[in-house]
């Protein structure tokens, strides 16, 4: 399993991914699953990778190889036709390879995060399906997630608004839903990686990766814990009802 | 889907579901699932019960013919004699009706929460499994949850401890466990019970029912966004790399 998200804000970008990878219980490793083109000033690409890893890899190298000969991404002129050559990448390797899995009953499964920035152009973020088409992310709902999203999920649904959250606030959503997913599923592990992305940059500034012991990422577990349940002692107590009513 | 989950502290438990019922999405209805069985100043029970409808249906009669009768959870000495009681009608259940349904490819499915007291043992709470088995709750992990349970799932996780944890907090503990399961899965919904249970009452004191429109649950919804952004304000800020490091 993996867990992967992006968020979009006013002012950026911030993407985090776990690495763990699995084929069963018995058959466990770890592995990036946030990979990055740049060509610094022109144009940064952040791919988060969910599903098969040998389909991810082959889309990343097909990418990689166009960016070389200057084209795909290294010719995209928005965020949008990026996602477009991400999709035809993902179906240029569903060609190669769904038929073949299929036939021993394996899903084609491949979803990817793009997120990034074009010269002229503003950041943008889309989640590419396994069918090629991408969807772009929303003022409403300012995220995106690919993989285990359950139980990552309420605190950004809670806590982000495009308008008002800081980068700096984004980043903090981000780890603590990889953190509360890491801890409900064995599945999603450390390292993490952790990107920021502000409007303009055209470069990686701002990356972290947090292995397990990390001891930033214990300080931020304890303290959350301790404002949650501050937290939930500020909360007016529940009025039940004075007269006992039976369920 | 449901979403039904019960809480054990050291002063007593708290139960708590939703009220959706579905077969597909076309069409839903609105349905209690908290069940109880009191007799005042001996025993308290209360059931949550998630799975097929009318299966559930058929346990809660036969538990309810057998009480009458004084036979069945009106003779248990403990919860976990109660918990047995509720496998035996599970398994009753299943006799009369798995094999038709299986033959149609819907699965016999079925888990009850069981919460309450019998006089002269403490107060326990147990997970009664489609198999007729039942899961005691522990202190480590001091809750059980059925149906839709990963998004409700981190602010369990974070926040309640068996010795500290207060029942009035673990109310609200609970509440906003079903608000974070009703925002992202429109197949959990409204009117929520919530019922508190204080070690030795014997009878049902505290319980409230809210509907979807109910203000008090509005007013918690409401105060608990805006003490997570005051939460996540208060966090450290994540110190990234000073020399950008490339993933």
């Amino acid at each position: 399993m993996t867990y992967c998200l992006g968020i979009k804000t006013r002012t950026g970008l911030v993407l985090a991914s776990d690495s763990r990878t699995n084929a069963g219980l018995d058959q466990v490793n770890t592995c990036r699953k946030m990979h990055t083109l740049v060509q610094p000033g022109e144009r940064v690409f952040v791919l988060l990778t969910s599903g098969g890893l040998a389909l991810g890899q082959s889309v990343l190298t097909i990418l990689g190889e166009q960016c070389d000969a200057g084209k795909g991404l290294a010719q995209a002129a928005t965020l949008y036709e990026a996602a477009r050559c991400v999709g035809d990448a993902v179906r240029h390797v569903e060609g190669l390879d769904r038929a073949a899995l299929e036939r021993d009953k394996i899903p084609f499964n491949l979803h990817i995060i793009l997120g990034g920035q074009v010269r002229g152009s503003a950041p943008d973020l889309y989640l590419i399906y396994p069918q090629g088409n991408p969807l772009h992310v929303t003022e409403e709902s300012p995220f995106l997630q690919v993989g285990e999203i359950k139980y990552g999920r309420p605190i950004l649904d809670r806590g982000i608004r495009y308008e008002e959250t800081t980068l700096e606030e984004a980043a903090k959503y981000a780890l603590l839903s990889l953190d509360s997913t890491m801890r409900s599923n064995m599945t999603v592990a450390p390292p993490i990686d952790l990107l920021l992305y502000r409007d303009g940059d055209l470069a990686i500034r701002q990356h972290c990766r947090f292995l397990a012991d990390d001891p930033q990422l214990a300080g931020i577990r304890n303290h959350w814990e301790q404002e949650l349940r501050r937290a939930i002692q500020a909360l007016p107590p529940v009025r039940f009802s004075a007269t006992p009513s039976s369920p």
